[in-house]
């Protein structure tokens, strides 16, 4: 018995772009049966693209999906390619009851169609489609929305290839203790196990994941006895970003081999044959290793999360150029620089647009960001239009600030119709919790905001990593200095600085983390040792934000987390945090 | 043993505000026990509001609501009041494991907290809370999110009052063959049942859905054989209306008595002594009627159920005015009188804000139906603005109607700013599902649209019933006739209708409702008999609507239906329904 070549076919794909995912996947499959592999692994939901939300209640979508898995089958077979056994994620249906909790009766009163979509693995063979895996763990917790549209499978699956016995799970059943993972444990009535966990992954990016998950595998891996095969998808889906990163872990826990990040890869790995004495005994067999990703510093990894975010964005939604408005400031800066890595700065086109207060070194800094990028740049001034509104309605204080800010926003959103490029929104994630910023303005229209959640510490921190990469690699560091170190100002009147209203950034920053992220109260805040006059205004500041927000719930959304976790607040709450 | 008097306490809530709804409970139950009741019954999560959402995973908000259980329990004894049974709806804690694809490990790596909460319902007697039931059904489908946030219960309740036995459960619960109805439903050892099945909801609006429920109620009462006593929440909230409607059915399945949809109310019932035969063998009880509200016509319902969103959501979110552009045409027409009815005429502002497209009769009927209304009505040309944006972009065609529209929008939000209004966005379903809108205009800024699940026939419907209305009680009709009579236009440009776009409205929302509402495809659509032509044009601008949405996803979202059921679709998806 040879060894068993397997690739990990780690690759982007488009929610509902069933045509472009199937070509892929057979791109890919032609590619690693070039390389020898007998056995070609995808990432969760490869036919259909991942999350679907609720597209997977549409039967047009399901029956476009499932003839694209035969599809598939038939186009390897054609190609003498049946040999080799793929495993692709899919829609499938279940056959089973409803899960609890899933609203059968409301369902069918409602005409919601009865037999629930499934969140399933195929295996593909001399063309056709010889075995099917349903998801047993939904999640439905953070970004996860998995039991709300699938019903949970309730059969493991174990594939017989070549000789070995592959056991095929997805995403979070090897999350949740128990479960098809224990079941594959189990040794059958001659005392063997399975030779391979295969799992099939979409897991979203969260920074410092990757431990979290090659931990898991390895413990799954002591579990049954074999090694874990673990791939996941790459690329930004909406708001959410895939980091890949797919990997190998032999029984005893160690990385066998493992792909980088953020990059499409096809990671291949030989599963040897089991090992026996003469007797017919089991004995350790011994896994070869492969190449190993070296990880990626912190500050570029977050960096590269937001490049991705936004490179997927843009192509995924068919744009070509991005627009936004570049003040000078840190945020529009580095919401450049992303945008330029993304797709080029040849296709950004940044426009200043001054107003009485902004100042000299501003429209410099701005200028020379654009050149730097090589993006193209444009001065557009607002005083214009602020004069013609402010003529007719003669609006005063914050109501005439955020006048000049939503003014900027109808320019962009104008260029924006003309040109066909997406309009981006710079808001950084510390200024929108604490509601620092204007609805509809320029820093919060458009369709994508890169920056929404990282919060002001880290992108400063991320503006310094990417000039730093640029000085290493002996290029022009994009962003001017004078950008990173002048004192942050949303120049909406004269010497208006963000500290006049908030507290340090590095210490809100903190603060933010600990009442929004994980949710802690006073009490809990306190017990850290937080100021208590720092703490109120904060979770003042927050709460208040949070109600504003409410107010217009048609505006900007900000509560979502592209790589963190989802929260999903009553848009109408009175609920305030007590402080003193 | 005497009747026992039931209480069903259909109050407003809100949530988050755990000190007004605290007050409601105690203000309610003196009013019960004013007119004898032995048990006074609220809505699910009474305490916190509902639904609460991420909110439940706070620990210091679920602290807060367990402190209130306590309070309610204590004042009600010093006020002589703790002989009444107070069944009432808050947030528990679970003790059980966490269920199954809620996440465990994640959560736990995710620093969640371990202990989930429960949507739980207490009795409090004698100043004390004496029992507690965790609801069993999560539901988690349509605009239900249950699953995610809570842990289901697994225990029964039965509370005996005055020597009967009532059965307690939640909304959902009863939604579900099997569960806990079915354990209520066996008899114990001496042959006796439970003597009333008592359901705490909060059940939302969808139209038609009263017959749904007390046909679902008579069916569990049967099973159980007992009376049902049903009490619903009331008022808006964020984007669902509740409508109330609390009743009682007997074992027979007959409606005993009812409570009117939109309003608060206090619906008393006596639940008679179990007739027992002289050798102690049951016989047929015999169960009092009470008032039954009469079922309102469906355009009331329907407009009715407006009034209640927005009212709901103007005094929840502490806003006192409203401020909406006023075209002329039925749709802020319409828009305009709801408010009116949902917060006073004389607190409404309405803004006529024309263009060089805008014909005479419309800012004659927007003045008109202002006056009609008792209104606040300003005149706001735009010419200058316009003027001033053209002078520095020279937009054409669909960029230049898109400005006009947008200028409107940022006139709204500085009154608004200057004045405190909320402004409201008076888009209708229809139109927003086939996109012939503008993203940031004054038809879809702001903070609430009372007609985004009101399709456009609907809107003409509602309309005239309520002119109808004005005229059967001898007032002026609000809406002018030619509002209603005229073809709808944007007036964006010479001449333009929206029929030039769209096909005729009647058509236009029977084939949306079919496509979105009911997630069906070409085929099923073409099965109905709807002409080819239409249905790939429909299908073709929704499909594109939803794409060009989807690329401003920091836009106006209109994917929620706040009585309809709620569609979750990914930002960026490539699926397009296929057409001929």
């Amino acid at each position: 018995m040879a060894d068993l070549r397997i690739a990990l076919a780690q690759i982007d794909t488009c929610v509902g772009a069933i045509d472009q995912n199937t070509a892929a996947i057979l791109e890919w499959t032609r590619r690693a049966a070039g390389e020898g592999a007998d056995l070609v692994a995808f990432p969760e939901m490869t036919l259909t693209g991942y999350p679907i939300e609720d597209l997977a209640l549409r039967a047009s979508f399901r029956r476009a999906a499932w003839d694209a898995a035969a599809d598939v089958a038939a186009q390897l077979e054609r190609e003498g390619l049946g040999h080799v056994t793929v495993v692709l994620g899919t829609v499938g249906t279940s056959e089973t009851a409803l899960p609890r909790g899933a609203g059968a009766a409301e369902r069918a009163a409602s005409g919601s169609p009865a037999d629930l979509p499934t969140n399933r693995a195929v295996a593909i063979q001399h063309g056709k489609v010889v075995a099917s895996y349903d998801k047993h763990h939904l999640p439905n917790y953070g970004v996860f929305d998995e039991f709300r549209i699938f019903a949970p499978g309730t059969e493991p699956l174990v594939l017989e290839i070549a000789g070995r016995s592959v056991g095929i799970v997805i995403c979070e059943d090897i999350w949740q203790d128990g479960g098809p993972v224990a079941t594959l444990g189990a040794l059958d009535e001659a005392g063997h196990g399975i030779d391979l966990l295969l799992v099939l992954n979409g897991s979203p990016y969260e920074e410092g994941k990757g431990h979290v998950r090659t931990d898991l595998a390895a413990r799954r891996a002591r579990e049954t006895a074999a090694p874990v095969a673990y791939v996941n998808m790459v690329g930004g889906q909406d708001d959410l970003v895939f980091d890949g990163g797919s990997f190998v872990v032999g029984p005893d826990g160690a990385v066998l081999t493992s792909a980088p990040q953020f990059v499409e890869d096809l990671l291949v790995w030989d599963l040897p044959e089991r090992t026996s004495s003469a007797a017919g005994d089991a004995v350790a067999t011994t896994y070869p290793t492969g190449r190993v990703a070296a990880p990626l510093h912190p500050d570029e990894e977050v960096y590269r999360a937001c490049v991705a975010g936004l490179a997927g964005y843009v192509r995924k939604n068919g744009f070509r150029s991005i627009v936004l408005g570049l003040s000078g400031g840190i945020d529009s800066a580095l919401s450049a620089t992303i945008a330029a890595d993304a797709i080029g700065g040849q296709n950004v086109v940044g426009v200043s647009m001054p107003s009485t207060y902004s100042s000299e070194h501003s429209k410099d800094d701005a200028a020379d960001l654009a050149k730097r990028l090589g993006a193209d740049y444009r001065v557009q001034p607002i005083a214009p239009m602020v004069d013609a509104f402010q003529g007719e309605l003669a609006l005063e204080g914050v109501a005439e600030e955020n006048l000049q800010a939503r003014v900027r926003g109808v320019v962009l959103m104008g260029i924006s119709n003309r040109e066909g490029h997406l309009v981006i929104a710079p808001g950084n994630k510390s200024e929108l919790a604490v509601g620092y910023a204007t609805i509809y303005d320029a820093g919060s229209i458009g369709g994508y905001a890169p920056l929404k959640d990282v919060d002001k510490s880290r992108v400063w921190a991320l503006a310094r990593w990417r000039n730093n990469a640029a000085l290493d690699a002996g290029e022009i560091p994009p962003i001017p200095e004078s950008s990173i170190t002048k004192p942050p100002s949303a120049e909406l009147r004269p010497g208006q600085t963000d500290q006049d209203s908030l507290p340090p950034y590095d210490l809100l920053d903190e603060v933010l983390d600990a009442y929004i992220e994980h949710a802690e109260g006073r009490a809990e805040l306190l017990a850290r040792g937080f100021d208590p006059e720092v703490v109120d205004k904060v979770v003042t500041l927050v709460d208040r934000a949070e109600w504003k927000r409410r107010q217009y719930p048609l505006g900007p959304k900000v509560t979502s987390l592209a790589f963190g976790r989802d929260r999903r607040l009553p848009v109408t709450s009175r609920w305030r945090e007590p402080v003193e």
